[in-house]
C-alpha cells in the first residue's frame, strides 16, 4: 500500500515537472543553463581511492578553519602540510597550535602563506595538498573550491557552498570531471539530536515523513563590531545587498537527509518566500555608531526574517526561515512531522501516535527534557556512540568534532562522504532561489537538477556504525 | 524616523499593488468582480441604534451553538426567541436549558423549528429577531448570514464567515446595503493570552512588529466517528474536496489585530501556499472502517497539513499552518516577532531585548511558565480581568463568555463590535486563496480588497475597558 502510493506519487511528481517546465513556474536561468549531459562522472555514490595518509591544507583560519585544523592535526595518520590566510597572526596562531598538537612527530613542515589576496592559489600549485578545507567569506568558497579540485585536491567547504546557481553548477561540473570529492561541512548533520532523528525516520517511528522545518534564527547583530575584518565585515554588506534566506544549510542539511532528498526516494522541486521588511540592522546601526559610519551609509534590502516554504516532488514540504538579526532565542527548529509522530527542536521533544513509552500516553502531548532518556537509550545514533568520547570538547557541543572524525576516516578508507556534492548544492541553492522569489513577490522558484536526473541512483545514507 | 518609514512602505506597497494588478500575480476572478462602489454604508466602524432588550434566534445548537445560547441567556437583558436546527432533539434540549436558566421570568416564549432543511427561513420571517446566532456547516454560513440581515437581524457567525470568495462578498454587499452588523465570532480573540500580547503590541513592548505565526493544528480524526450526523459528517467531505488551508482564523484573527490588519494602518495583500501529500485521513479510515464504508471511498485530496505565507501591505509576513490530522500536539502557534522582542504560544513565552524583568537577562531565553507572573500583572487585558468571571465555566476556558458578553454589550449599547463583517471576510478568505495557490504549485494569490480601499478609515481595536 505504501509502496504503491509512493508510486503514484513520483507519477504525479513527473507530470507536475513537467507541467512546470512547460511555464507555470519561472526557470531560474541557470537552472537550465547546464542542462547538458555531464563531461566526468556522477558523483552521487562516490569513491576516491584511499588515502591512508591524509596531506591537509587550509585556506581561511579566521573564526572557523583554526578549529577544523586543530581537530584534524589530532587524528591518527593526518598531515597539516600548509594554511593560507589573509592575516600573517592568523597562520602564524594556528600552524604554531598544529605544531603542538603534532607533539615534534608530526605537522613539522607546515608552507605558509598570506598577505595577497591570490597567496591561496599558489599554495594550491606548491603544495598539492590531498584535502583543502575552506572556510572564507561566501563569495570564494566556489573559486576556491574549484581551484582546488582543478589541482587534484577533493575540497570540505564551509557552508553555503556557494553564493549563486552558476558556482553551484560550475562547483558540480568541475567535481564530476576531475572526479574530486567536494563536501560542504553542514555539521549540524553530526549533531545528537539531528543524528538520532534520522535513527529514529530509518527505523520507521514516525511513520511517512510529510513536512519538515528548518531555521536558522540567530541573533548576530553583535557581528557588525567586526568592522574591518572578520565575520561582520563582509557578512554585513550580504545583509545589506541581497534579500531572501540567506543561510539556509544548518537547519535543512538534516531534515533534507532525513527525507532522502536527492537520494534514491525524493528531490527538491520548487519554492516560494517572502522576506519582512528589513528594520533590525539599520536601527542597530543608528544605536551603536556615528552618523557617517559606513554601517549607516548603507541601505539595507534583506527583511530581518524570511520564510520559505519548500515543495519536494512527492509532494512533500519544508518549511524553513532564516534570521540573524531580530531579539528572539536560538532555534533550527528542527521538526520532522510524519504520518504517526513528529519529531521537533528546541526544546527537544518528540509526540508518538500511541505516546512515547514511558513518558506520554497519547500524541496530544510532548515528550522533553529527562522523557526522552529512553528514547536516547534506544536511538542515539551509532556514530554518535562510537565518537562521542573522540570529540568531546570539539565545536558546538561536539558535532565539528564528529563531522571531522567522519571526513578523514572516510578519505583514509576510500569511502563515500556522507554529503554529496550535490547536497551541498541543492541546500545552498535556497539562499538565490528565496532571492529571486521575494524579488518575483513570491513567485515559485524550480529548483535546478544538479544530478541531472541521477539522484534515483543515489542510495540513502545509511545508519552509519563502523 | 518610524513614521517615515511607514510612509515609505505605504508608498512601495503602492507601487507593488499596481505592479501586481498588471499581471505579475494571478487575480482570483471574484477579487475585481466586486470593486464597484458599494450601495451601501462602509461598516468599518459601523454601530447600529442600541438594543436595550436583546431578542436572539439561533440556528444550529449541535456541537457549538448550544453553549452560546446558554451563556447568552444568563446575561441581563436578553431574550432567546427562537431556535432552529434540524434535529428535534438539539431544539428540544437547548430551549428547556435556556427555560432553565431564564427561571420562570425569562425565555418564556421560545419558537421552536426543526426537521426540514429550510425551516430556519421561516423562522426567520416569522420570528424577525434582533440578531441571529449561526453555528452551522460551513456552505451554510454564507446563506444563512445573508437571508438573516436580508429581514433586519444583525448576525454572529461561526468561523468560517463563508467557504468561497464569491459569498464573502455578498456578505459585505448585504451587509453595508442592509446597515447590518455581520461578526464573525472568532472566539480566540478573547483569550487571556492573546488579549494580554494585544495589550502589550499596543503599549509598545516588542517595538516594530513584523512577523507574525498562527496555525490550528488540531488533531481530529476522531470527528471521522460522527458518521451520519455532526461535524464530521460533513467536515470530512471538505478535507476529501479540498486543499489548502481550510481552517485559518483561530490563529490568524488574532495576530490580524495585533498588526492592525484592515484597520488603519495594513491590510492583506497575498499569499502562496502549499500543501503536503493525504495520508492521515485515509489511513485512519483504512484502520477504522471496512473497505465498503463511505470513508474508504473517498479520494481525499486534502494534504495533511497545509502551510500558507502571507504579505501584508507594508511587506510584513504572517506563517499560517492548518493540520487537523497528523499526530501532533495541539497549537495555534500565536507568535508575534517585532524590532524589540518576541511573544510566542504553546507554551506562551516571551522574549524581550534587554530580557523580561525578573525573568530572564537577555532575548537569547524565552521566560515561560511562573517567569511570566509579573509580565501577567502588568499587562493582563482590561477586558479579561473584567470579565474573567463572569465568564468562568464557559465554553474553551473562558474565552466564549467574554465573547459573547461583548457582544450582547455591544449590541446593547450601541457600540461599534470588536470584529467588523471585512475582518471576517480577509480572516476567511485565507482558505479558498490557498486552495487556489495550491492548486497552482504555489502561485502567490491576490487578497480582495473587501473594504474597497476605506480599511485606511477603520480605527485600530482598542484596549476595551469598559
Amino acid at each position: 500500500m505504501r509502496n504503491n502510493s509512493r508510486r503514484n506519487f513520483l507519477k504525479r511528481g513527473s507530470l507536475s515537472g513537467a507541467a512546470l517546465l512547460t511555464g507555470s513556474l519561472q526557470m531560474n536561468s541557470a537552472a537550465t543553463r547546464h542542462v547538458s549531459t555531464s563531461e566526468g562522472e556522477y558523483m552521487g555514490n562516490y569513491a576516491a581511492p584511499p588515502m591512508p595518509n591524509l596531506r591537509a591544507a587550509f585556506i581561511g583560519v579566521g573564526a572557523r578553519g583554526g578549529d577544523h585544523l586543530k581537530f584534524l592535526a589530532g587524528l591518527p595518520n593526518t598531515e597539516v602540510v600548509a594554511i593560507s590566510d589573509l592575516y600573517e597572526d592568523n597562520v602564524d596562531k594556528w600552524k604554531s597550535i598544529a605544531v603542538g598538537v603534532g607533539g615534534g612527530t608530526r605537522h613539522r613542515r607546515i608552507a605558509t602563506y598570506h598577505g595577497d589576496e591570490n597567496r591561496w592559489r599558489t599554495m594550491l600549485s606548491e603544495v598539492r595538498p590531498d584535502v583543502v578545507f575552506i572556510a572564507t567569506n561566501w563569495k570564494n568558497h566556489a573559486p576556491m573550491t574549484i581551484a582546488a579540485m582543478e589541482v587534484g585536491a577533493h575540497v570540505c567547504v564551509e557552508v553555503p557552498i556557494a553564493v549563486t546557481i552558476d558556482e553551484m553548477w560550475d562547483i558540480v561540473n568541475t567535481s564530476e570531471r576531475t572526479r574530486r570529492h567536494c563536501m560542504m561541512m553542514e555539521n549540524v548533520n553530526y549533531n545528537r539530536d539531528e543524528l538520532m532523528f534520522l535513527n529514529m525516520v530509518r527505523q520507521g517511528v514516525i511513520g511517512e515523513p510529510l513536512h519538515a522545518e528548518a531555521a536558522y534564527i540567530h541573533e548576530l547583530r553583535f557581528q557588525m563590531k567586526e568592522e574591518e575584518r572578520g565575520t561582520g565585515s563582509w557578512r554585513t554588506h550580504h545583509y545589506a545587498e541581497r534579500n531572501g534566506n540567506l543561510y539556509p544549510t544548518h537547519g535543512l542539511g538534516p531534515v533534507a537527509q532525513y527525507m532522502n532528498l536527492a537520494r534514491t526516494e525524493d528531490n527538491f522541486n520548487s519554492l516560494v518566500s517572502f522576506s519582512t521588511p528589513a528594520r533590525g540592522r539599520q536601527l542597530y546601526a543608528g544605536k551603536n555608531y556615528p552618523a557617517e559610519h559606513k554601517w549607516n551609509k548603507l541601505d539595507f534590502k534583506g527583511g530581518d526574517l524570511n520564510t520559505v516554504i519548500i515543495k519536494t516532488i512527492l509532494g512533500r514540504t519544508i518549511m524553513v526561515q532564516w534570521d540573524e538579526t531580530s531579539p528572539r532565542p536560538y532555534t533550527r527548529h528542527n521538526l520532522l512531522q510524519g504520518t504517526r509522530g513528529t519529531l521537533a527542536g528546541f526544546p527537544t521533544r518528540v509526540a508518538l501516535e500511541g505516546g512515547v513509552p514511558g513518558a506520554t500516553d497519547s500524541h496530544h502531548a510532548w515528550a522533553q527534557g529527562e522523557a526522552l532518556d529512553e528514547l536516547r537509550a534506544r536511538y542515539d545514533h551509532p556514530l554518535y556512540k562510537r565518537l562521542v568520547a573522540a570529540a568531546k570538547g570539539s565545536g558546538h557541543g561536539g558535532m565539528d568534532g564528529i563531522m571531522m572524525y567522519r571526513i578523514v576516516e572516510c578519505l583514509q578508507k576510500g569511502l563515500p562522504l556522507d554529503q554529496n556534492v550535490y547536497e551541498g548544492c541543492f541546500w545552498s541553492a535556497v539562499a538565490p532561489l528565496s532571492e529571486a522569489s521575494v524579488a518575483a513577490e513570491g513567485m515559485p522558484q524550480q529548483f535546478p537538477d544538479f544530478t541531472r536526473g541521477r539522484w534515483r541512483e543515489t542510495p540513502a545514507l545509511g545508519i552509519v556504525s563502523d
